[in-house]
């Protein structure tokens, strides 16, 4: 089973596919969707729902998982996490793919253990729990696969 | 020339579909999409998603066009109006159709010439510019008739 975790940005989103198998997890494939800043809200997010499309289409994940911020130091980013948040659930029902999400603290608990963690300890705990050589150079690819794995260890056991 | 105005809502989104017609604007259709509250997010904006879409196929509107809250009392608000407007904007793309965002101060403006007028100021202005017999009872029909003919005012002369 595979699970496609993403972490939601308007200009920067990363994606991370993470797959179970037996007792192990492991990464499939992780990197961004980088969008210029000058394109308008209606190209940023018809290009996440075209990259993530692709990726779905050739991955054939079973769910999509997200990273929200509930809460944010502004309103004016809040909202801009929310349009691709939205563009994202709405891209998960029209291909009719489960979707789920997580706060930030769910997911330092499931990957550090501890819901104060860093940024540095998650990312080096993914790196650990993927058995991945380095860290992923793209920072918000390792926050999407932490999610990924967050949603294997609420939902599934392995 | 058509346009469809939204105000957008998780629970609670206003519909209004404005056409020009020589020196004239006049109402089409308004009404709103409501949502269960027990409805997830992913089934939320599908259906908006759906009911706009369908709405687009009836009227054929050239532009979408939103009014978006900038600043909010609270986060977790301005989180939810981006999940709408974000599936919108996915939705507008997906439609090829023109996709359009304007402030509460230019709608105000546009449509009362006051940018501090009262929500009440602005669905009497609404019900006179366009000749309603009474306001809209949905109220958010009325602010979505507004963003319509803020578009209006400001993209093309009638």
């Amino acid at each position: 089973m595979i699970i496609l975790g993403i972490d939601p940005g308007l200009n920067n989103t990363g994606y991370g596919l993470v797959e179970i198998q037996k007792n192990k997890i492991r990464a499939i494939a992780y990197g961004g969707i980088v969008n210029s800043i000058d394109d308008n809200l209606s190209e940023k997010v018809k290009n996440i729902h075209s990259e993530i499309n692709t990726l779905i289409k050739k991955y054939a994940p079973h769910d999509l998982v997200l990273e929200e911020i509930f809460f944010s130091k502004n309103t004016r980013s809040a909202l801009n996490v929310g349009k691709v948040v939205g563009a994202l659930a709405l891209t998960a029902s029209l291909l009719e793919i489960n979707f789920f999400v997580y706060t930030p603290l769910q997911v330092k608990q499931a990957v550090v253990g501890y819901g104060r963690a860093s940024k540095n300890q998650v990312q080096e705990m993914v790196k650990v729990l993927l058995s991945l050589s380095k860290k992923p150079e793209y920072e918000h690819a390792a926050d999407a696969l932490a999610v990924a794995i967050c949603h294997i260890h609420h939902k599934y056991s392995y």
